[in-house]
């Protein structure tokens, strides 16, 4: 019998990202230059960091004017200003504040530390980067862009990095999404004894995010990986399917 | 340039489990069935369902008395009392309730719905399984016996598919685990700009189990997947250091 599979394969040698650099050409090209051929059906996992480099989504902390309560907070747990108010301005609201965290819902209605804004892997100090405006855009950007070059349909997710609660450690999350459906739905399926599953849903996306992890370490130097053999419903999709309504969830 | 890569690899046809099974020379077997053969460095992920069963933790209903709260509770919200029961004597705290949804801490300190008790899955209808007494140590006996079958140093992971908070879906987690260190430390190691990485800390374990049900599925038929080629730190650790202390955290 032959075992079910999964590669993962990381995509190095991409430069160093500036506002308006055409990101799909220069994936399509580092992947050439390491002989590895993106096919059809394939889950191209992207990190956020890259793409928000590409879209600009930089900010010169000398250009921001901190609100009075930014700096008053920044004092209080020795901050930048600055970065507290480009945080601020990320965030819809702030689901819980402590021991100099917030943990923020951004605009898109993503609950992470800070807003997504990051002050690291950024090529000039005085920087911060921020999560593209609408990710499943950036996703479907890329997604088009690869169909028209090579002829390809491939998902593309964005990824990005996250804390969770009641666990130490960070993991990759899915952000932004194309070309694929965020959960595999196995509702009204039997199990082997014909007991109904209990687990319906599987967060396909986010594990495939978690999975090109695995490859892409934490300096940034592999932004790209490539999930093969993951078998997905090619449905186009939003992230936002993803994210559990206020009144549904238990924990803010 | 040679790219990274990870595989997935899974195992299939292994029988129905019993208590007392041999777990690890049936997956030994099974792989040896399917050709696929178990390297040194592998990570190996095994998911809770069968486990639990090798170790005997399958509960038959018809032998639980319920306690009068736990009556009450299942009248309200139309649940076997006697499966809220054994919910309960699995339960350290009860985190949240609401919707007719328990959100427990087990004893070992996880935090999931219904203290991991779960009734798809098992062999005969009127029973339900529970989560291994110490997945620690029945992740460190399959990987002795496979030190000592196979003179290979691989490292075991075992899973469970847990919610979270925010998002929809279920994801697998590790809950634990042999030969690995739960998390990857990146404190101190500076991006390309010199900047020090803001995310500092990966939990490596959950995304291995999360890479690993991208080769699994729902329906227990791959209750075994190899992961290859991930580089990570051998040592002897325990999944209680992936949990938050209560103090810590934000979110209970």
């Amino acid at each position: 019998m032959s075992a079910a599979e999964v590669r993962i394969i990381g995509i190095t040698g991409l430069p160093e990202l500036h506002a308006g650099d055409d990101l799909p050409a220069m994936i399509v090209a580092a992947a050439r230059a390491q002989e590895t051929t993106i096919e059809d059906g394939d889950a191209l996992i992207v990190t956020q960091k890259v793409v928000s480099k590409a879209e600009g989504r930089i900010v010169e902390l000398a250009s921001v004017t901190p609100s009075p309560w930014a700096e008053q907070y920044a004092r209080d747990f020795e901050k930048d200003a600055r970065q507290v108010e480009v945080v601020l301005r990320e965030t819809k609201q702030i689901v819980r504040m402590g021991h100099g965290v917030m943990i923020c819902e951004t605009h898109h209605g993503f609950i992470c530390a800070n807003a997504g804004v990051d002050a690291s892997n950024v090529e000039r100090t005085g920087t911060v980067c921020l999560l593209p405006v609408d990710p499943d855009a950036s996703a479907r950007a890329i997604r088009e862009r690869l169909r028209a070059s090579l002829g390809l349909d491939v998902a593309v997710i964005i990824s990005d990095t996250f804390g969770r609660p009641w666990r130490e450690g960070h993991m990759n999350f899915a952000i932004g999404i194309a070309g694929i459906a965020p959960i595999i739905n196995y509702a009204g399926q039997l199990d082997p004894a014909g007991y109904e599953l209990r687990v319906t849903q599987i967060a396909v996306v986010d594990e495939l995010a978690a999975a090109a992890e695995l490859v892409q370490g934490k300096l940034d130097r592999v932004p790209v990986a490539i999930v093969r053999g993951v078998s997905f419903d090619r449905t186009d999709s939003s992230l936002s399917e993803l994210l559990r309504a206020a009144e549904r969830d238990m924990f803010r």
